[in-house]
């Protein structure tokens, strides 16, 4: 193994939202500085040493931030090529453009994931209404129309319950270009945090089953209900995909349990929602584990030792959280955001509900 | 219960070191700014959202800083009788006056815990060394002799092994105001991290038992091996100390188990190092249950839910972290000083060895 990055220097981040936040924080339990690019308000600068505060076309504000930096990390996948560029060309980026690009296009995601033998949801692209009646062709109704690129937490999506709707769900996303999936029938959404370090070792915690409400998860739990054959089966997916990547730094991996087996959903190129029950449930946390492999240390095992449910907060829920405090076992971590808007993610609780 | 201090406040903390630092990140985690006061070097400003570098005795410094802070509280415990005066002018400050009072000085510490009926060393004070005589015939010997206020990590002592090692022995104090302590034959030294809320419940953790290396801190390990009956005795005895005091906060309570009983060696008004453990074994960590105690949250019930090691980085023990975190459950905490000095404590580890 070589030395990790010294204690004392300084990662960037893009991006100064609630995973910003706790990476700087992870960073910091290592020994590192943290610097924040971040256009908007940043959260995470107030756990930071320093923050950029500039849009991501300031090329030159890009420039001195990633000069300031011994390697950069990012809580969000949407970054620009072209400010790609310009930091690539002095400081090292991890997870590297390729992970970025593979997810940032969903076309270009799942396209990487049938490549590699694994199971998606059936697709199309669909860039004109032209490419209607070939899409739906492929992926039957119902279906759903997302566009490729810019969409979380269900926004960019409309659902099409047979093609006499589909040009209506097309116009609604604005002339976005756009995929077709199809309409999977699962039992329960699952996700595998896993870790790929810079010596190619792989780390993965226990799959945590995921409930959404309004499209935004509401809770991840550990263990899930699943037989351990699935559980393996889910983890070893994500194992593939890593590596396939040659990946450095925590992934998300989203599964649909079906009757027919797993079917990847998405990925995440970087720490997610459905990990942070590891804060209270691992000795290594994904934040921790994430900074470990960008930075070069040995990752955490990923070993669980308590049982956990993840409760994110969501606008109003914040004024909840004293209450939640109240309760056994109950560790609770609000972003510092100014405002509680409807359908924002203020906060999350962990529960721990018992030892492994 | 009234409103914790909302979201977004600013919490000042006295001290930047590793204690602050983690005070700091735990606020954080519950939506509060930092502001750090420290003179010196401060890794806790890294992590915190200002920074007021001055010293103890600038009063206009510390008036402003307190003028822009909600509450406050500190890392250590010999904060000058001024800056207090100063501080509490105008905004809270937790623990209070009369329990950093109770810490700073051995002789009024001692008296109090004597005066609550609780077992102590036998003691007395030396002034000059016309005392010499008396005390040691309250102490016998061997004895140690402290300075009464100042001392940390074995500094400020001096061991009597005869009545003829005496003046030496307080000499080297260099005249500072003393305690003469007897010798206290234990064989085991534990402490109990508890807590005190605005509203004046108690919560404590499950005592660890502490080993030490040249004076300093090296282990800390949960479970002790210690029968329940004495488990149970030294967290009563904590909490005696804690409602005695009317505190608010997180308190470190050193005692020695000897075969008459429990003994208390001393408190800290403070999160304290024997209770990093909690980290990695408690949903809610000592950091955040002072927090919380502070600004007025419900506590954690102290809950452990896993067995833990918590081991001591020292001056050059920093080189061993990256091969530390290669070992399975262990959790690396870097306190991001600049310099490994000998004896200077750098980080450290919780090994988690199992679930509870």
């Amino acid at each position: 193994m070589t030395d990790p990055l010294a204690p004392g220097a300084t990662i960037g981040i893009l991006g100064g939202g609630q995973l910003g936040r706790m990476l700087a924080m992870a960073a910091a339990r290592l020994g590192y500085r943290c610097h924040i690019f971040e256009p908007g308000a940043a959260p995470a600068a107030d756990v930071s040493h320093g923050w950029t505060q500039a849009p991501y076309d300031d090329l030159d504000a890009l420039r001195r931030f990633a000069q300031g930096c011994d390697l950069i990390t990012f809580e969000f996948e949407n970054i620009p090529a072209p400010a790609l560029d310009v930091l690539s060309r002095t400081t090292p980026l991890f997870p590297d453009r390729r992970a970025l690009e593979t997810s940032q296009d969903r076309l270009v995601e799942k396209t990487f994931l049938a490549g590699l033998g694994l199971a998606t949801a059936s697709f199309a692209p669909i860039d004109t209404a032209a490419d209607l009646a070939t899409a739906l062709t492929a992926t039957g109704t119902p279906a759903i129309f997302k566009t490729r690129r810019f969409g979380y937490d269900g926004k960019g999506q409309a659902r099409v319950m047979d093609p006499e709707g589909a040009p209506a769900a097309l116009a609604s996303l604005k002339g976005a270009p756009a995929i077709a999936e199809g309409f999977v029938r699962f039992s329960r959404e699952i996700s595998v945090i896993a870790a790929r370090g810079r010596d190619g070792r792989v780390a993965a915690y226990d799959p945590g089953e995921n409930v959404h409400q309004d499209g935004i998860l509401a809770t991840t739990s550990v263990p899930t209900a699943l037989p351990l054959k699935l559980r393996t089966d889910a983890v070893l997916i994500a194992s593939r995909i890593l590596t396939a990547l040659d990946y450095v730094g925590v992934m998300g991996v989203e599964l649909f349990v079906t009757p027919e087996g797993l079917i990847v959903n998405e990925i995440a190129p970087r720490v997610h929602n459905s990990g942070h029950w590891t804060q209270a449930g691992c000795a290594v946390d994904q934040f921790e584990q994430h900074i470990r492999a960008i930075a070069g240390w040995p990752l955490g095992n990923g070993a669980r030792h308590a049982n956990v449910v993840m409760e994110n907060l969501i606008g109003d829920d914040i004024a909840r959280a004293a209450a939640l405090a109240a309760e056994p076992g109950v560790q609770v971590h609000l972003y510092g955001k100014a405002e509680a808007r409807s359908g924002r993610k203020m906060g999350h609780v962990n529960r721990v509900t018992g030892p492994a």
